[in-house]
């Protein structure tokens, strides 16, 4: 039976996860994959990890040379997170050979060209499924499912934090109490800002639909804007009007060129990514022979994520040539493709009304010179002289909501208090 | 760039859609897969396809033998279903070492032994990803998206016609009508028996459950029952009750035993497989690592299924290497794995009684005698001198439901109209 050896550096939550897969099924991928599959080297400085892995002590190298110099190792896994050290370690893999599985989805996101230049070189395989949406196999899709498809969208919910914040505010939660409450459950970090401001969904986005489109959408090019400054009024003005509002990922190839947006956005109630709660992650694709795809299963997690890692490794074990192919031409001339920034959607307005004769119909006035129409307005005192209104309007252009809304402001027609997208 | 011949065997819907396909997105595949892939061969016997479909008359074969003796052929992609022709020429074809695809789920399901053997015998590869849920790639995620998992259940809506029928059922509409007019939209076959009879559905859960479990799960051992039973009436109750009816495949690893079985079953509205309407198809399926995870999108159709397809022969000319293995051991001793006929579900009772005192507390005495016990019950006066009792139960045994509803019936305590199963 073929033997691989498996190194990997990072015990933390994925990491450990992956490690505890991979030692407890190892006669199980004996029995059903045909091959060996054996843990023979792990990097990581924490004893206390180690040892509640149960990890043997010879198992465990001293340094990065030591694991890319061991001829036992077939296959590194990354676990380690970030750019700083993860980096040089997955070069320093790629450069002796070694094929590498990652679920660092900053590396991919940013360093995707060099890591493939490296793979390249030594023929080794470069694998990073884990990296988005833990164990929903969405790039095994992209890659070897539906890649007969022209992909013309890609949108999703795939970051388990958010959504999860969002999901608690939908139930009447307080942002600040929802992420209180995301911390204690271990969804949300100390430092919150890479979930909640979005740069976790941003460097999904972007390696997924650079896959989707076959061409490098850089991280740059990804627009991006959290849920920090989303109200609880807001969610529920949202909701007597039939939407859920989540922190979505679109990617879309059109005639224009290529969009990429993180963002919150009002979902439909009857469109499925409005019932997919908590940490549950989504991704919807549409191609042109396929329709509409959905996957959907856990975002995050020590065991979803392992289970993305693993599948990389019983991929990379088990087949042959064409190794480094899993960025399949995202390298091409990334300097002639266009990007999309006035992209087009539905938007929810509210908007705080001094309660006169004449106030509305200006304010309608205005947004249809704009050439924006509305698909529904609800008015309601506020108080003695104001008024909130709040309105959803058809799908238009970005530029054009932003122009109207500064002019809403200065003209003094109206106070906007916020501006959020509506998936249409 | 590699160069690689494809021969399609018969060029009806989902052929056709293979053709049209593989023929329009030649470049596309040329640019983003590093590969050239071209139709060098058909095999169909009527004129008006091969001309609608512009099939240049050099490439249409007159006989099998001359299709699999063609040493431009790598590929031959078998689209005419049903056992009698086809085995032969897919075993010609895999004797000849050219990998198959096919969409043939009745030829997979019986004779997946034969054409694994024949695979094995001359390195030829075997995919047939088109043979179950049309355009959702689910095949490839058991085989290379989870495999790391040991998957304890699969279950899902994989037949589009008869959702089609239980969707406008549940609009309101009879059997026969609903039956008509998926006949009219294309849905249903002038013999609608394959489909609503469950053998088509329960083709695809020998398929599926044999991957997900890694043994054969000949169709003998799938229990099947299909829709033509079902009444508006049995319909309308559950939808009272907070119920979907959905014609499910399910298959389950258990401690007892795998079981696998087709059969309608009340789904409650707030499943996500209750909202998977029309021709939609659905799979879910549960790993102890990556948990619960759901695929759903088109299940049937020419461009959906040739998705499928043109997506296993780029598979397959893209990767080398253990070409035969979409099988991946199911052929291990079959005759060690023990089947579970009396599985257990909870129940939807609908049964007459006569109107009289006792009668309800006879028939709740005769159901705990049974161990059966009961969620959700309505009774509701059916004329002068009966009522219509509906009820759910908690999870039992299929055997106890079957000794009891034997019971009530024969000593005259109520007459048991229906029994349908009920997602648990």
């Amino acid at each position: 039976m073929k033997k691989v050896g498996v190194a990997i550096l990072g015990l933390g939550v994925v990491g450990g996860g992956a490690y505890k897969i991979l030692t407890e099924q190892r006669d199980f991928y004996r029995t059903t994959q045909g091959v060996d599959i054996e843990v023979v080297s792990v990097l990581e400085r924490d004893p206390e990890r180690i040892r509640s892995l149960g990890v043997r002590s010879e198992t465990v190298a001293s340094n990065v040379f030591e694991v890319v110099s061991n001829p036992d190792v077939n296959i590194v896994v990354e676990c380690i997170g970030g750019v700083t050290e993860a980096k040089g370690y997955v070069l320093d893999a790629l450069n002796a050979g070694k094929t590498v599985v990652t679920s660092n989805k900053e590396l991919v996101c940013k360093c995707s060209h060099e890591l493939e230049r490296a793979a390249k070189r030594t023929n080794a395989g470069i694998y990073f499924e884990a990296s988005c949406v833990g164990g929903v196999p969405i790039i095994r899709t992209l890659l070897d499912g539906v890649q007969s498809n022209r992909i013309s969208s890609i949108q999703g919910i795939i970051n388990g934090t958010t959504n999860y914040i969002l999901t608690r505010m939908g139930d009447g939660m307080s942002y600040e109490d929802a992420l209180d409450e995301a911390r204690k459950l271990g969804y949300a970090e100390a430092d919150p800002s890479a979930d909640v401001e979005g740069f976790d969904a941003a460097y999904k986005l972007s390696i997924l639909s650079s896959l989707a489109f076959h061409t490098k959408v850089p991280f740059s090019k990804v627009f991006r804007e959290g849920i920090s400054g989303i109200s609880k009024e807001d969610v529920e003005y949202g909701s007597r009007l039939g939407y859920t509002l989540k922190l979505l990922a679109i990617g879309k190839d059109t005639d224009r060129g290529i969009e990429a947006r993180v963002h919150p956005a009002f979902v439909k109630n009857s469109h499925p990514l409005a019932s997919v709660n908590g940490g549950l992650n989504a991704v919807c694709l549409t191609g042109n022979a396929v329709g509409d795809l959905m996957l959907s299963g856990k975002g995050a997690g020590a065991l979803p994520t392992g289970s993305a890692i693993v599948s990389d490794v019983i991929f990379a074990a088990t087949h042959e040539g064409n190794r480094y192919s899993a960025f399949k031409n995202t390298a091409k001339a990334d300097s002639d493709v266009k990007f999309v920034t006035d992209y087009e959607s539905a938007y929810y307005l509210r908007l705080t009304l001094a309660d006169r004769a004449g106030a509305l119909s200006k304010l309608t006035a205005l947004l249809a010179k704009n050439n924006i129409s509305i698909v529904d307005l609800v008015q309601r005192p506020d108080g003695a002289d104001s008024a909130t209104v709040v309105l959803v309007t058809h799908t238009t252009h970005e530029m054009s909501v932003k122009s109207a809304v500064a002019r809403i402001n200065t003209a003094g027609i109206a106070k906007v208090g916020s501006v959020i997208r509506v998936l249409s």
